[in-house]
């Protein structure tokens, strides 16, 4: 049996969640590039730099349980950035785009807010409380940006309204 | 252009939201038979007559603003799906399967939580307050569903510690 133990399935998550953020890694410079409002631009670029601490996160998480790390292709994140590319090709106004464009961020970070929190439950259960305490602070950079991005929309909005 | 108003944006993500609701009712019947614990069963059956309550009430939203119901397919729900039935297919003992069930349960219901506060978000600026009075409901029980997966989540991971 491939998945014995809540171990090995934290193991199997976190090559999900390694592919995931390589693929958000590579989407966000093109949605950085779509968006028009300077805000929200820079605030994927932070995103991007954030994501690649994401990663190295995970890579420290598989040596702390002392397997290699490796990604498994996640189709969920395939999904979530295919329509976030839709988003990008979409013939739409600029501050349409950027409304959608927020959107689609904001369902890639709640992907990754469920995942994270997913495997710092299983860390804390399987007994690697360093693992948890690691993710744990990438759990509250997503759900930081989350907030940001709410907060983003809204004033986008108001601005969009005073026009 | 396609999409020139926040509105049509609306109207986008709804059928998106359609979409998304449809594929996950069909999904849900395979996730309550791929389940083990009784209590995990019941409430995935539970979020299927939820559920379609949700597509009914989505329906409601394109009456409301005088369009044709469409669903536009939705691929991060697709993504998302295809991500569960890996675990429903996956070589796994009960329990763990059970667990990586829980876990899918939570990305879709996240993924939901951040369509859900964008429609009602963007339905509230167009001016569409009773639209996004009508998905705020669904909003709260996605919310309730996720709170309670959660809970089942620690009590299948005590009964698993206590064996």
């Amino acid at each position: 049996m491939a998945l014995k133990t809540l171990e090995d399935a934290l193991i199997d998550e976190l090559k999900d969640l390694l592919s995931a953020e390589q693929q958000i890694a590579k989407a966000l410079p093109k949605m950085a590039k779509a968006a028009t409002n300077p805000d929200l631009k820079a605030g994927f670029l932070q995103h991007l730099e954030e994501t690649k601490g994401h990663v190295d996160r995970l890579k420290q998480a598989f040596e702390l349980m002392g397997k290699a790390a490796r990604a498994k292709t996640c189709e969920a994140a395939k999904g979530l950035i295919k329509e976030g590319e839709e988003v990008i090709e979409e013939d739409a106004e600029p501050h349409v785009k950027d409304a959608f464009l927020i959107a689609a961020g904001q369902k890639v970070e709640h992907y990754e807010i469920a995942s994270y929190g997913t495997v710092c439950a299983w860390a804390n259960i399987t007994g690697h409380k360093d693992v948890a305490k690691l993710l744990h602070l990438t759990l509250e950079e997503e759900k930081a940006t989350d907030v940001r991005l709410t907060a983003l929309s809204d004033n986008l909005n108001s601005e969009a309204k005073a026009t």
